[in-house]
């Protein structure tokens, strides 16, 4: 199984799932999980992939967010546990790497927003050892592209994988990686009953997730969100359609949600962006 | 074979199949056939599902449209002849089961927008007896939320389908109920000429999908839409281009649309919202 | 294989592929490959399934983009190479036909945008043959509609087609067609340092894929795109982000883009305007 990630909308996750199609074997299943993982923006696509393959099942999972394509930035791939992870090395892969090779105990304390360090083990692929694509009756200079390299570098090496029975050790294409580059989820700063939270993704509803562990919200009713007094939900249907609502989400985070609204409007808040939230006493 | 129909958008689907893959044999199919559904309407999307769901053979049908999420509305599942329906119970799946249950003898007459009770059998879900998904290396916390049933609830209940032989009357889980929520599609009010209609959907292009059945064109070449002569056409391009038109649609209804533009705009009209038709003799 | 390719957005793509379910045998691949093609834009279409599906193994490939849905365009078939492409008569099949049964040799020089005229069989489909998909349950008057001919017309094409051992010459509701309605794609005129250029298309990043061929920038650090002064770079990060780049992109044209950024917009180009490009000499 391979399944598919990438910030690349439409139409080019069709010529990648066609590279794909084209160097597997008729049965290998391939499965769109999304192309919209937010356009260039590394560490919020790194909190999604983190957020969705923990659900699925061991495969190979093709990674495309990258802004760097065609520099020198390298094509890795990573082990982690049963799961292999296809993609370029600017630091997507690491924060759900660690999380795949974790184990529940590890992680039962959420205070950091990000996994602990962990063995994984990061491969760099030699491109120069893999066939670029070439599309029937194609013009030769259109193969190898310098920007679409989900189609003429990841997507073979995601096939490659596929149709191998090798370790990736014995792969004479791959050579181990000891510090591919990573990224960090930032961790949100907690001082007693007030959290200098930094907003980790937005979502397709406009739900503003917040890198603050749920249980930050236990015991209140309500929080203050910057200057404003939010009141604390169960759910979005906790409060009147249009009212704005403190959750736990369903990452384990806080989220500054708006009941059949858009929390990121109605709070001005967007990715990276900074906010303080206090815990308040019931009156 | 699973069908997936929600109003997620991306990338909350991807946990969503994940969780399907982990839980069902690997050969079974999904097919993802919407994300798009009109997000929180639970009418405008029953209208959808009930124009989809009858040309795909039977499957289960995991259908997740869901502004209620966490509170206390029941997970449910429907048998609508050999198909079967999984999700909320707030009426969305009501229109589709009847739809599947009728015949076209039933419904040759379309005067109603909805089809007449039929037998479908509802169930309601016992949850507790479900096992959460817990992803890998996952947070406790994060099992089992309160706002992405999707995933922790529907999902489980789908594959826990596909993958039992039982029927469903057998099944521990489920106890039959009797008056699931329903949601009926309003009717038009039609009086000789002219019908007091309801917009029942605005599809991807703009189109105006009204409640009035196509009949109502018949015979005459121009109708009054509010106080706006249109033309009466067979096709789109029956007028220029960026000139309205009324038809006859895909779906049977009277639609209002626009050639290679937007009948919405043009219109005015969006969802749920009422017109007044009016038959027009030929000049 | 089937793959799937429309302008339709969602959910029509759903009826279709039930219509394909219903009349393949399980065992069938259905490949969704876009339903976001440019909207009623038959050659920006025909561009971008020129430059997909050449990626992709032989199939059947089921194509609408149809904004003369209705009218007395015919659907056609036309077999290029191992491929078998459904659709309207409007073009859209040609640009790629002519693609998939070229070879490398001819396209060398890509002066022309378009391809040489080659040995595309056309066919046209006696629709009255097909039996139309009638839904389950469903009214008698949806059958057949005027306006939903990917899931009246073209998906029973293609479910037929791939349903059937005969070749093409020997299907009964087959015609050869000698002359298919074609659509070129423009080619830009160039004159030494000067290219009189069009734009093909606009992708989802806001890239401006011009018809100019990319051996045009070499030599050049510089182009004069209109008035603007433009730094000619190997990737996106030759240039900071949000300034603008010319390069060669993955299809082998000139590119106009911005790091980071949307060219469309940055450069004030959409498809199908004309732009001017000038070679400058380093300064």
């Amino acid at each position: 199984m391979i399944t598919l990630a990438s910030d690349f909308g439409s139409p080019y996750p069709a010529a990648m799932k066609g590279v794909l199609l084209e160097r597997t074997d008729s049965a290998t299943r391939l499965v769109d999980l999304t192309h919209e993982l937010p356009r260039g923006d590394v560490r919020s696509s790194a909190f999604w992939l983190r957020e969705i393959l923990p659900y699925v099942p061991p495969a190979i999972h093709l990674v495309v967010v990258d802004p760097g394509v065609g520099t020198d930035r390298r094509a890795i791939v990573v082990n982690a546990g049963d799961h292999r992870l296809v993609g370029p090395d600017n630091g997507v892969l690491l924060p759900v790497a660690r999380r795949l090779v974790g184990n529940a105990e590890q992680h039962s304390d959420i205070e950091s927003a990000d996994d602990p360090a962990a063995d994984v083990e990061a491969y760099v692929v030699d491109e120069s050892a893999l066939e670029t694509p070439v599309p029937t009756g194609g013009k030769a200079e259109a193969a190898g592209s310098t920007t679409f390299h989900g189609r003429d570098v990841f997507a073979p090496i995601a096939a490659a994988l596929e149709e191998t029975s090798q370790s990736l050790e014995t792969l004479p294409w791959l050579s181990p990686l000891s510090e591919p580059i990573d990224c960090r989820l930032p961790t949100a700063a907690t001082d007693g009953d007030t959290a200098d939270a930094t907003v980790l993704a937005v979502d397709d509803f406009g739900n503003v997730i917040t890198n603050v562990p749920g249980r930050f919200l236990e015991g209140v009713d309500r929080v203050l969100v910057d200057d404003e007094r939010v009141p604390v939900g169960e759910t979005f249907a906790s409060v009147e359609r249009g009212e704005p609502v403190a959750l736990v989400g369903s990452h384990g985070y806080v989220e500054l949600d708006v009941n059949d609204g858009r929390g990121s409007e109605a709070f001005g808040l967007f990715v990276d962006e900074h906010v303080t939230l206090e815990r308040l006493e019931s009156p």
